[in-house]
């Protein structure tokens, strides 16, 4: 399972860089817990536990600012 | 529904920024949660655990900061 | 109830910037919580949960380096 | 009681620029919260809760990197 | 234990710097707590409580932040 | 005890850009808390609190941020 979907940080827009934050941030989950039930109770705790979404989301933003200056905000 | 709105990071002013930062966070906890009663469990965390509200109040700075270099800060 | 002051991230020096870090940040919470009373939890907060202090300050910190790099760091 | 001293983020020196986003940090909780007893207990905190202070030291490794832009990070 | 693997930020790829940024997270680990007892707990943690694992992710956006800049993006 | 090593962000390599950057997040823990006994209280945290032990990593990341832009990423 690659960590960086084919493996660039480069998208055609912001919509797929954000896409991509997602993907980056799901799948170092994966690397750092290769069990699958253990990666279920994540998504459990979301259901449970709203400030995780939050931490989550806040993730995201980190890896989405890298994609974004990778691409030069897209400016075009 | 898309992550980011109109599916680019510039906006006219520094205000529309601060709004664009606010629904990318707002978009991503959707992407993540797609259960509406679970995302709703987000917004009565802000009225009974204020730190919550903190917490996303940090995700909307790391957004706008993505944002505002995408604008140039603006500088007009 | 604007998000950015003045609609712009340009100040006359580091104290003012400072000052509308803090601003920023409090106005994105009054956006995100418009309620007033669920709001005011917030300060109580403050006064019962320190840390509570720590994590505002953090997202002040937040919010002051996207002000200074606006501003070139008011290098003049 | 002035959030930045000086109203400068210029220093001659990395130690004096740590020092400056330490005295950043402290002033922006003394604008959050000015009732100096409910400032108390984030000292008490430190001595209770060691991960107060982890938290504490997050924030001034913020300020610093902007600090340290502001200053090319002395690079001389 | 070195704690930069090959002592360089430069990676061919994106997906080896990812890799980069999860083993430099690591290491650090490995060094503010050399007893491995301990450091089992981290693990153990992952499988209990599914928010260390957002924590971990956090850390590890943010080493690839500067790994990333360190390549360019890789945009070759 | 100074809080910079060395007075200077520049350093030879990667490897002793990290140690300086735990050094950093370190000794402002000291400057924090100048009492011994509540310092120690950290180290046993990380002993009892593996999340302790992400948080402390995850200053070291944000302080390695800006050692490593502060030295150009030794791209050589």
């Amino acid at each position: 399972m690659p960590l960086i979907p084919d493996n660039t940080l480069i998208t055609a827009t912001p919509e797929e860089g954000r896409e991509l934050a997602i993907m980056m941030a799901r799948k170092t989950i994966g690397a750092i817990q290769p069990d699958a039930d253990a990666r279920q109770g994540v998504r459990a705790l979301y259901a449970n536990d709203p400030s995780a979404l939050t931490a989550a989301g806040h993730v995201v933003a980190i890896e989405f600012a890298t994609v974004a200056a990778a691409n030069d905000y897209w400016r075009g």
